[in-house]
């Protein structure tokens, strides 16, 4: 049955004069992965989804193209956090929707810059984006301040897209909480996908939830639009789909505690950069796969900026490194510790001797 | 290595800046997949693909989806097929590039009006979309009018946008030649997939490939325009795009003669649909799994058009036939013959039944 799922779809499309054959469609298995990914997430809400809250992506990329374009409207403005994910940039700038940044606040473990986002919203802007946990800065947020985010959004009449891509994926002292927990207070579109708590990367099963309690993204027909862009657009795979009750249903508890203490030691690991003399690091990684650290050029010589540095680095240590440059957030360093241990041990050694060799005598 | 492959790609993005990573990346095993679908394509061509003319989509839906995108600007016109494949107008749609239809001729096997081609396209014309072997048609071109097509885009300063996806997929006549043989007339843009060929939909593995071996696609920076958009859009799963090196290599002749063998019967079957009073097939179908037929009004009582007909059929007899209409073909059927024999004929019987029922005395 699953393996004609993109058949019948297109046979429902073309069948739309036909109400017999849309009654046995959907009365079919045709909703069976969703009603699995309603149910993954109505475990840590407040209340239970619905099948009909949730759309498969092709990966949490074709999640974050089909939310940007659904939003996207001459005038329309959206809130991005500064540093972010370079997606989201690439998909306003894509289909025109103005970008309006505001920052994560390094000293305060990278919460919103709240003041800031109050100050850069007006009655055209669309959405705030949460990442949460967060790449680049490997933070997790607070319920305390989530709250305070959901409140702050609804206070703007704007909802939120909460990009959980590393869903449950912490070992900090916060954890994961789902901002859908606040869709009482405002409109919550959730993004996810199998890729980083499963550990698999390019099976492009993702999904856009709509964690919205009362229901005022269906109201004001946002559901609608996403639903139109979903049925021009390619679809995961089908096998994939078919896999997804497995894959959610039965991976076992063992099978997440070994991925979070395999990362848990990997950003102990990690978090020696610090140590560095010419590198800072404001906050230690408690979640994702990632850290930001603060170059100090002042220590260095022959080391214009973060690009040099990481070019540098590259040819000199074979180390890829990325710039902050890339993330708006010049002279700073986004470092993975997604990485086997010993390669990240082999790795922070060259860049140690590195960072030795360019320092100020 | 496959399974890193989309990690591998974000990662080169991410080191655009450092040559050392691109040349390792580059030189692994990355390329793989295209070249595999370039030795493919080149057999049928008189020249020879590189993995660099070839870029895998998810699907032919998304080959589509990047193709019209890349295309789309103010002002932009392109020619597309009455009847042609619905997803094609649904994108023009969506990215606001204007659609102009020129007619396919039942009475000459479905070929394109060329008068008409030339009368419609301007300076802001850039391109032309041949659906070949054609859905929903049935018909597959002869040498001499895609020599034509050619030379009508060539004149008209056109690329070709040739849709093969039902490539190898023909059983009458006319064997199937990929609109890449006339690259040097004209440059084509070639969509396909294996969703046919290999009777996998929903695998969501297809390509755009430059079939120029002038290279003016590269050099008028289409080539470009296609790379920029899959830069920031999903990929195909990574384990199927492992699986295309087997797939395309090893699938063994006795397969695709027996795909072909099983269309021919079924073509031959649906091609009694003639022999109904109301519908006449002006071209029996010979490649593809579709053909349309005309619906003759004038010898039926209480059906006012096609949607009529095939909503009081759906009902009445459980049988679901598309309306021309969807495809702006007032009062034409299109029949899918890719269905179980035994379906086939029950269907037929029922079709038959039901417009016996609805016929004048």
């Amino acid at each position: 049955m699953h393996f004609f799922r993109r058949g019948g779809e297109i046979f429902w499309r073309e069948a739309k004069f036909v109400e017999p054959a849309k009654i046995f469609l959907e009365g079919g298995e045709f909703l069976q992965e969703g009603s699995v990914v309603a149910e993954y997430l109505s475990k840590d809400l407040p209340y239970k989804l619905s099948p009909d809250d949730v759309f498969l992506t092709a990966g949490c990329t074709q999640a974050i193209d089909i939310v940007v374009s659904a939003l996207a409207r001459p005038d329309a403005n959206i809130l991005l956090p500064r540093p972010g994910f370079p997606m989201y940039e690439a998909r306003c700038t894509y289909t025109n929707l103005e970008m309006r940044h505001f920052d994560l606040i390094p000293e305060q473990g990278w919460e919103v810059d709240l003041d800031q986002v109050e100050k850069l919203a007006d009655e055209n802007t669309v959405a705030i984006v949460i990442i949460n946990p967060n790449n680049p800065c490997g933070s997790v947020l607070k319920y305390q301040h989530m709250e305070e985010i959901a409140k702050t959004a609804r206070k703007l009449g704007v909802m939120v897209i909460s990009d959980e891509v590393y869903d449950h994926l912490t070992f900090g002292s916060n954890p994961f909480i789902p901002m859908g927990v606040f869709g009482n207070i405002v409109p919550v579109l959730t993004l996810g996908s199998i890729s980083k708590r499963w550990v698999v990367p390019g099976w492009r099963l993702g999904w856009i939830a709509t964690t919205d309690p009362k229901g005022i993204l269906r109201k004001t027909k946002v559901v609608d639009s996403i639903r139109s862009i979903l049925d021009i657009t390619t679809d995961p795979a089908t096998f994939i789909q078919g896999a997804v009750p497995q894959i959610i249903e039965k991976t076992k508890d063992d099978f997440f505690n070994n991925i979070i203490h395999v990362l848990r030691d990997a950003a102990e690991l990690c978090y020696k950069i610090k140590d560095i003399k010419c590198i800072t690091c404001p906050h230690k990684p408690e979640g994702s796969m990632f850290v930001m650290v603060k170059l100090n050029l002042s220590y260095l010589v022959d080391i214009s900026d973060d690009v040099d540095f990481c070019s540098k680095l590259a040819k000199e240590e074979s180390v890829i490194i990325m710039p902050g440059s890339a993330l708006e957030m010049k002279n700073w360093l986004r470092i993975t510790f997604a990485v086997e241990p010993t390669s990240l041990v082999v790795g922070l050694e060259r860049l140690k001797s590195f960072c030795e060799r360019h320092e100020k005598n």
